[in-house]
């Protein structure tokens, strides 16, 4: 634990991942464009830079937990930037969401600064983050993973190995996938039996006592319940994710019939405002392509 | 458990459905079209009759399971059916997957004979039917539903009421549908996954570590795996429920945009022999409509 | 000429297409439910009747043009219906758009009552039926089309020959399938161009100058550009006419995605009470369902 | 016509449209990264140029005929590039097909060379193209589009003015939108034509006769009829416009439904061999995910 890391990023997400690794011992330092949300970290003992240059300086490990694959590239290039701090031979863990062909990119740019790269975004949303309980899905030289293995723990319940360079990358597309598919398949179902005239509790309280029993459904119940989404995960970012998936899938052409139809209901959901709640709410689109006259 | 049964149909589902029946004690009649199919009943108690006439003469209640509304008018109607068999006052649970609006239908038709009639289409597979543990999605009178409940409770492990008459059946769209976009979506991110290079082992780990743990994920995983997909449950059976849901979302005004996407797909599938394979194998589809020649 | 002819609906297309053949010297007696429609034809020379029976008795040839099965069904059938007064060897000439497997079975029905049946539905809208310039899509034993045609020139500019019975309603809706999909695409497209901030007349001239120049998008244009949709053709029966397609596909084999696609927007637009517009008005359901806050 | 004129890009389309030039008087220096494909060119009068810089030097107006924004990147810009050989002062009229955003932000980049730019893809495929009867869509300063349009006639039947920088591709992405999605109609509605029996050339003969008759079938009628697609228009292009128009789309909040099945289906034709076919191909895959067993 004598690692020196810098945590650049503390959004929903950030903040609790990064305080899981000074509760652990580590020894942090932190920088977040909006500097008052250091404040919790300060707090739980970590040191806030002024700059991803200054975060970064005397670093051994540089974690960045950004919004998209622009967001890093700000943060690592520039006279204040992460590369201007760092050594050679240090490694960066991009946690970020980001396309598999940026990382595979970012592994053979940084890989030319003598810097080591790993992708490993995360599996799981703001209550797992908080309990340490992610699932990290890492890409990027093996032995490398299991090096950091340890620092990745303090935030996470199991580290996947997923393969090279771009490839944790990969498996987030394919989770992402899934979720956003899913979510869009409870709403349309639950939406069916409403306008059948069936409960939406005893829809839940069925879904949820066969087959289809799953976490993200039991998130998900309140919400549909109450028809109020507030976010976990916010539906502008799935869209973003979304984005992203369509890409990879052109380039590796992967057919994704289902993945084009929600990207198009997200899209709709962000034109009807719903960008700040969370993407469950893609349930409002699918009611309002509805009949609102028909009679069960 | 003075009361008489006749059981009707004995399908994968319906067997074990009706052995059940008999070993908690209830005296049972069964029919089935290929009369071979009714000897494991005779072993386990229960008496063959020649004609769904003859198999309810004497019954207090027959319970249908039945491939679809044709198969339920054939035995219901004609010198030998049900209803020549069947005196004013007793009840019919139909256990057969069919749309709401048929149940509605049969309801009133029953009605108009004297009779009672229960839509208690079951949610669950074969082996949740042989442990005795499906979930039964009840509708028609509620007192009726209550009387039912301890013979309906030999065959599963939970009766939930969804409201008046063919509210069962509109429960049973509603599963049916989110099962059929479950099992799309976990194809869709699986193929997407191997086109970009990722083992299918560790993503059905990882896909069954996190929010989308599910035990039906956990059913199609090493048919996913192996590329292998004995029938759980036929696609050619999701396929017609698929047109029967797609019936009722029209019918009911309820958009259902991934559902058209899905039966495309399975109608796709069975154009490719796949028929008579578990409905994961829909998973075939999605790799054929692929480029072939991508490399990750 | 001396033939007679019995014409039963005269709904926007039936009334042009009867009168045109009163004008030709035919000797016509007509039928329609709401009687008050029959007053043009009365003038024009024709003989309103009591009912399908009395409008038949006597007659030759009886043309049909309703709605949708059952309309035709209702019309043959019962006491006062058209089969009660027509005699063995006449023939029935159904111009309604049905499924092709409603025509086989039609034809099949008549023929045991010893009647010919002809399926010919019409390509065009209200227009070329005034003019009689419809496209006249026949199918049917081909020397009773062959000895049918002077009458059916009558209403038309052109009959083709589509194959054995049922196959003039297979042709029917091969051209309504483009017809929606192309009003779609329109519809799409110049909603695209809209939110680019491109003038909605500037779009329409370039359409039509190009390769996509058709009377399709002409008869189109004063609506798009007006955002006013008065029918040509009603949205309701153009979506009628998709679940024909999507079934007739269905049994066919065909994949249709496009189809379903469309589908699910011409039903989304009969909730937001676009039923009796054009069917150029699904353009209503893409705008709702793009962002109104974007700016080009 | 004193003035001189640079044209870089001679493929299918760029090849006739810079003979067109030629022939009317122009003074004209070409370039083409194959060297070969210039002598056609040289033999009507042009001269050939060993860069783009070179080619550029000394013009008053440089056209570009690229295949992407990539490709016009790479010709703009370098020590041998158009750039490097152009005065101030002078025109860039972009002819390729490229984003919409992309021409706004080339007119700026341009602006602050002191440089004006026009977007003018053309609307129409090889015939009109050696015929100068194609449509030219303009975006950019309306009266630096005056200016041109002499020189624009050359090539074309009609110059549409479309707006500020950028429209001219806005407009490009409204009509190929358009042509993908109808010739993804035809294929999807011939295909159900033949799985119900109908011949291809009555479809054809029946689709040309009514309010659908277009150049665009026209062109594509032997195509069907023969299953051979000779491009006119290569599928490739086609799929690569296609992910323009879902990115426009994207950045405007346009809904675009339609699109996104058609791009799956482009995608899909790509995978099976079909990238250099024409693009009415598309039919192929369609029947691909038909059923092969099925009788009509």
């Amino acid at each position: 634990m004598g690692i020196q890391v810098a945590f650049i990023g503390l959004g929903i997400m950030g903040e609790p991942m990064a305080k899981n690794i000074v509760k652990k011992g580590y020894s942090l330092s932190v920088f977040n464009r909006t500097a008052e949300k250091t404040l919790p970290l300060r707090e739980a003992g970590a040191v806030a830079a002024a700059s991803p240059k200054e975060a970064t300086k005397g670093a051994d490990v540089v974690i960045l937990m950004l919004t998209d694959p622009d967001a890093v590239d700000q943060v690592l290039d520039g006279p204040q930037g992460v590369r201007a701090g760092l050594e050679a031979g240090k490694t960066i863990i991009n946690m970020s969401t980001v396309p598999p062909s940026y990382s595979r990119n970012l592994f053979d740019r940084l890989k030319s600064g003598h810097l080591a790269a790993i992708d490993a975004p995360v599996y799981g949303s703001k209550k797992p983050a908080e309990d340490g309980a992610l699932v990290i899905l890492a890409g990027g030289i093996q032995a490398k993973v299991k090096e950091m293995e340890p620092l990745l723990l303090t935030m996470g319940k199991k580290v996947v190995y997923c393969g090279e360079a771009g490839q944790g990358s990969s498996m987030k597309m394919v989770v992402n996938l899934l979720l956003s598919i899913m979510a869009t398949g409870l709403a349309e179902a639950v939406n069916l039996g409403q306008k059948c005239g069936l409960s939406t509790e005893t829809m839940l309280e069925t879904i949820l006592s066969g087959p289809t029993h799953c976490p993200l459904f039991e998130f998900k119940k309140p919400m549909l319940i109450s028809d109020n989404y507030g976010a976990q995960f916010a539906l502008k970012n799935m869209t973003k994710d979304l984005r992203f998936i369509l890409q990879t899938a052109d380039e590796a052409g992967a057919a994704v019939p289902a993945a084009h139809v929600v990207f198009q209901l997200y899209r709709a959901a962000m034109g009807r405002g719903l960008s700040d709640k969370d993407y469950a709410a893609v349930k409002k689109v699918i009611e309002a392509m509805s009949d609102p006259n028909s009679v069960p």
